[in-house]
């Protein structure tokens, strides 16, 4: 499995438990969940910003960097909390029926002629 | 390339140009952009609110479905901007350094006793 | 005292008790705090995209009713945790020195010369 | 009119004109519109954050305080976008019948019998 979120988890995961003096993700952990989440708030914010001046000719590289900024910081909740993005995606999957294993029975079925 | 979020892209794509009347995914690009950026605000209030309750023994079931709801109204906005989540998948792997080529790069030179 | 805040404070601190059918504060608080505060999250969020709208021209109007949204909201949510605005006004006041006291304080010393 | 909010906006509005090396006020207005809305949707989840707390057992004071910096940080956004607490309240006293004039018609009334 060489999903990209995955591997990202695995990165943070082991930066867990660096030292908060050389690593951002190690100092999320220490100053705990609230910080964490207020990051997760602010970049929720500055998504919104970024994707209105997208719509109104600015730059879509914006919008990119904000929601990798989301992205990352909700990937450190999840890490904080015990749990990743293996489970998120799995919930995303169930939801839209675009697991591996759906697409694989698909194919195969298609394979079959049904 | 079987990423989970590309494969959700793909579909959401495709639902763009559904029926309204039956695919939400079609509502929300019919309602438009400042439709899909309040459901990110939102589900990022949502995900905060369910975080603090799993800190405090509550269900990690619940942060998981709300951080999938995030992500997917955040994978809507990218569609409706022109965008996706291998931008945003290749700006994080560019921080962290987590890409397929450069974890290639890093198997090939290991077995070559780098 | 006739601030307008701690006026409509009053207001809403009367609904709290009226029939969920018939009145919306009410609701608020029946549904509880999480729902409260999901409203808080959301109306910031329009709140933001009405002030960026505005920016690019579009009406103050829009700006002026979600901020209303807004602060009718965290009003709730104050009811609901047992304060009010007075506590939030006498922290402004304390900050800015912009209290009643403070300002006849001011003004009778201007009186007496100093 | 001795309200708290207006009171207070008038401070800020003078602040506007500052010297941003020495007021905050004139640092959000330099920094412009983008900075002030993240600061509003920065304290917008730092409330929710800290009336979770509360509820939880924690500390009103902070919930106080997280809704005082929300509060400023929108004046200062009505500030920058020409407006003001006065259109806000107005709104609200529009929609929860809370003016002034009306209290007074119904003292009146009351006195009168009605």
């Amino acid at each position: 499995m060489s999903d990209a979120l995955i591997r990202l988890a695995e990165v943070l995961e082991a930066r867990k438990a660096a030292d908060p003096g050389q690593s951002y993700v190690a100092r999320l952990h220490r100053d705990g969940l609230d910080r964490i989440l207020k990051k997760v708030g602010e970049e929720a914010a500055e998504t919104l910003l970024a994707a209105k001046d997208a719509a109104a000719g600015g730059p879509l590289e914006a919008v990119v960097r904000e929601t990798a900024d989301l992205w990352f910081h909700t990937l450190v909740m999840l890490s904080h909390l015990g749990s990743g993005p293996e489970a998120v995606l799995a919930e995303l999957e169930r939801r839209f029926g675009t697991s591996g294993l759906e697409e694989k029975a698909a194919r195969s079925a298609a394979a079959n002629g049904d």
